[in-house]
């Protein structure tokens, strides 16, 4: 069984530059591509799936909040519909750049807010699951493994694809570990790659407070937004290489 | 040969309304949908395409600048990569929710300032010749009758629309009078019925200063910001229908 | 003890108008005006403190959540700080509008879901009193009648206006009847003038559910967006008046 | 006669980090702060000011058009009456920070297409001088040697400061090189630190193609998004130094 790394992209905005994109699109699978309304803007998207064409990585919807100041990562109280609607819209408008390039999208992974408020309020989880089913049945559904988002998009028919991530810490309960808190975020590459390959191999991943957890896992998060972003990748790429474990998008890339 | 109706729709934003949706949708054969930059929001695209598919009117997107508090009426000067990826951008944001519900978009007509300067400057032309033509070929581009914009389409290897106005009143170097100027809005619903049969029956239009002028259309406009604009749309199809021209859109609709 | 009658005003955007504020504008003594984050534009704002000068009616500002498609009825979550720095930046933006037509603020009144928020959430509350205390300690803080926005008002060192509604049902605990339920709003200008003159006068009024509470209020809200606000107004201050109230703003408003 | 030194300031927004601030606050007399239109945000404003203050640096508007994907370098076709209201809420909005700080605002600086538009186009430079004036004639208002906005300014009874630049090629004609032409930016900071002695010593300088010109400027502008900016700015105020010419802000600047 491959296993999938995938990145979030594109969240450069006008001037402002963020993130690493070309430096990391070589070392990963997926790319998760902002959509404007947390970050990216048109130009930038445009680019993002020029980018990822060249690299034969899966293009995926990476819908947010509609709020630029806060980056998507504030919590936004939408009622369902205006959230379905807010998710169809930014799924449109890349799968747009997509059929541009003579591609297609393969998923869809909520951002931020979105995306936590996702794995645990059926209210959020069921409007992003309905506007992915809507736009098309063959969209894979990307959420934190074990949450509510990945009920909801089964319960919607989709295929859906459990997360989880090497550079972080998780708690007990199968949270990721605050990023207000002390050892959120794993120190170095190393340190990550072994999470990454007992979370692949083993099934397993060991807590903050020492816990041992079973996990399953489809996809590993690359976070895109530390200065090390690109040897996390590669040290974590070289693990599960090493290991014979093929990393490989969720489903096949229309070659360019 | 049958004339196409189409009227700009969509047009509500948040907690703000705008337009007769509504009692237009009925009396038209296009509707021209904004799609966030100048006008109307996710849930407002939406429930417009929904009212569309209910009077099997054909979806166009309706691209504008992005400036929200100028309704899209203000020149902003973008580059043409700019321009191209925010309409390649806005076309495919529609197209979202046109296959939600199980249809497709027929044309892309450019709104405001983006439409004016379409018409005469090939730097704005082109790019949104070019973002038409790469989301499909399938696409028809509407722009005034005689302008630039229908050139820059037929370039690009796009099927075009010429449009013409029942209610406003012309130069006579074939623009439309100024709003800013008095005359400009045709002051009844009879005089715009006048108008659109000589334009479709006659291929021809009387300008403000007499001169009669030569005119193609395959569309015909009837502007929604006006509280008349139902009384319009009844009178201009009351009049064609009379003179034995059927209204239809310009390319087949899918069925709900 | 004279009573203030407020509204709240500028709430156009751009091209969409908004509300009946040339018809309230001489029924009431002091306007809460929207600064752009949840409606509003420089321009509306502009015009806006012109009407009110020209009606010697007191100048507020009416911070909102930075969520224009939401009308700022969602709840974002901010931190304090980005609330300070929000509110601080729309009191100044009025402020400079004001000082431009020779007058001053006399007050700050949250606006939709940041004026819930901060009844209840000292979290919201605190940031908001920081913000006009730093502004200016002449500045009175407008909030619910009881809430802990009139707390955090007072513990910042401010001068705090108890606000109460003569158009809408309360529940028992002194919150006022969510918009979702039935009886929210009262039927009619009568009934909303003997709850004015109930709350002014006797300083009770009866919840929906018939408790009959304490109240005290320094200023009555007439709701701006429905079509009969101004009968709604012209009622409440004919019952008041007639009543031998006098009707006044919360502070000397400086002549134009 | 000491000359000022200036740099526009608070250019982050949200997420994005932009500029090296802290690193150049030390070595500038005046800083034009973005608030919030083309770049900036309310908790950079607050920020930023903060810091100035910290240094003893003058604080000054720096008003741009509503674009904020642009960053305000693209010309947008504002009436003058929507233009004069977009600065004067500009500059409220930062003289709210700068009151809160126990501080005043000394100067209004427009920004990239604002500037460039308002050097050239009366119809831009007087509602800006207006918005200024209305605000207060304490500000001065900052311009391009030579141009029609420093006219403006002078006609709406405004003091004015005229801007020269070290770091930028000059054409024959008084503008500066486009930055799409080779030779526009000075490449090391001893060819800036040479002109801007030759400006404010000498009164000259010397256009790209190797005329000498006039020059008469109050205020030297460093550009800020250039890696090198702070080696700029040490080598344009050694050389001042060297010479004996004191570098201060435009007025006195109230102390913390």
């Amino acid at each position: 069984m491959p296993i999938d790394v995938n990145c979030d992209m594109g969240e450069s905005f006008g001037a402002w530059p963020l993130g690493q994109d070309a430096a990391l699109m070589p070392l990963i699978t997926s790319a998760n591509i902002a959509c404007g309304f947390h970050a990216g803007d048109p130009l930038v998207m445009a680019r993002t799936v020029a980018l990822a064409r060249e690299h034969g990585v899966a293009l995926g919807e990476h819908p947010g909040y509609p709020d630029l100041q806060g980056f998507g990562r504030r919590y936004l109280d939408m009622t369902g519909a205006e959230l379905e609607a807010a998710v169809l819209y930014q799924i449109g408008a890349l799968a747009g750049f997509a059929q541009a390039a003579g591609s297609t999208l393969t998923h869809v992974k909520p951002h931020g807010a979105l995306y936590n408020r996702a794995a645990g309020d059926p209210a959020a989880a069921e409007p992003i699951a309905r506007a992915v089913r809507r736009f098309s049945a063959d969209l894979i559904l990307v959420g934190l493994a074990g949450s509510g988002l990945l009920e909801a998009g089964r319960a919607a028919g989709l295929r859906v694809a459990a997360e989880a991530f090497a550079d972080r810490a998780y708690e007990a309960d199968g949270t990721l570990r605050s990023r207000r808190l002390p050892g959120a975020i794993h120190p170095d590459p190393l340190t990550a790659a072994e999470q990454a390959l007992s979370i692949v191999r083993d099934g397993q991943v060991r807590a903050y407070d020492g816990t041992l957890m079973s996990i399953q896992a489809d996809t590993l998060c690359i976070h895109s937004d530390t200065p090390d972003a690109p040897a996390y990748a590669r040290a974590v790429r070289a693990a599960l290489e090493d290991a014979g474990i093929a990393v490989a998008p969720l489903a096949p890339v229309a070659r360019a």
